[in-house]
């Protein structure tokens, strides 16, 4: 809720915002056994598939947010994400490593893109986002995109633990973590700049929060359906 | 309304697009005028000012198509619209150029950014396109981009026409029109192949049809509010 409260400084949004590192998916249960090597390849499957629902909506997402923003340089900055998702052509881009990760642990990549596998609450979890960019002020679905605060260090481990645990899965199959590394190797801080620079009031940096807080959400729920998903396995 | 009528070959769904070509803007009594040399520099200010509010806006909408549509190839075919518009930098793009036709004839650049020479017959005309865009399937905010079948052949006939009546604009000043023939020189063909690819039910062709209908009248209402706007003008 807006308060009537001075703004926070700079920092103290910074240290706010990063105080909800306990509640991104990295400590998830399922993230736990997926990199201690203890998921089946059903599992392994089940989560591919599903994580595809969430990678295939980020350019619509991302596309949203430009709409609803009425700066130009926001606008500028934030387009790159479209084009590092979708590519520059078939084959190419974020959305295609995803695709290339889910062959390699037995997906067929016509099942994957007919959406079959993936469970109600995934695709409601992440349609939530993706309305979440469409009907929130732009600046909210920026902070909303902080995750990626915390995914660089989650996905360097991810690659190192899936190499030593699933050794049918090589280096190249995990292209889209190692790219994506590099992808948000400042650790969101453009993001983060964006946010400290625009939210200027105290009820803006509550919204930040909260958006950031919504988006952590809505990762835990993809994985809280994806842990109980068992029942709707491909026999 | 659909009906159940057979779909319309592409052929004869591009004739029934082309046929709107009378409802374009390109013959409404103020654009006769402005080619003419008949505007007072008073019009002519009003004029660039409030279509400033349409250029502006231009990049949410085409931001608006990409959040809406699921096919990648046609995100990636949309994408450059954005960066054509708000161009790579600040002082780049088309709406730099069409802020420069502005100052050419005579406006304040930091008034038109406040947009308080926007009238509010053309703001709502705008609004209502950008709605489109946002509420409309993709496919029927593509066919509603279609105009520029018709704006090639205005924009060219609008620089010989504004050279020769208003001697104080100069070639460089009309770079937005310059640069944007080049830009839509296929005549929207490339927009005309989506249409005519993805409309393949009856239902889906109308809704085509009255989408650049629909849009044609948003053109339009735009020069009725600028015509009859003098007691706008500032004093």
């Amino acid at each position: 809720m807006p308060t009537a409260d001075p703004p926070l400084t700079g920092a103290e949004l910074v240290t706010a915002l990063r105080g909800l590192s306990h509640r991104y998916w990295g400590t998830h249960p399922f993230h736990r056994r997926l990199h201690a090597g203890e998921l089946s390849k059903a599992e392994l499957r089940r989560w591919a598939a599903n994580r595809w629902y969430y990678q295939s909506i980020l350019p619509q997402k991302d596309a949203a947010i430009i709409a609803n923003c009425p700066l130009p340089d926001i606008r500028r900055q934030w387009l790159p994400r479209i084009a590092y998702h979708d590519g520059s052509a078939n084959g190419d881009g974020g959305r295609e490593r995803w695709l290339r990760l889910c062959e390699a642990v037995g997906l067929i990549r016509d099942e994957v893109l007919s959406e079959r596998h993936v469970l109600p609450g995934v695709r409601f979890a992440v349609d939530a986002y993706v309305t979440f960019a469409r009907t929130r002020p732009w600046l909210e679905a920026v902070a909303s995109s902080l995750t990626e605060m915390f995914a660089g260090h989650l996905m360097r481990q991810r690659v190192a633990d899936m190499l030593a645990n699933y050794p049918w899965i090589g280096q190249d199959d995990l292209a889209y973590f190692t790219n994506r590394i590099d992808a948000v190797s400042g650790e969101g801080r453009d993001t983060i700049d964006i946010v400290v620079r625009h939210c200027v009031t105290r009820a803006q940096q509550e919204a930040a929060i909260a958006a950031l807080s919504f988006k952590c959400d809505v990762l835990w729920s993809m994985l809280d359906a994806i842990e109980r998903g068992a029942s709707h396995d491909p026999a």
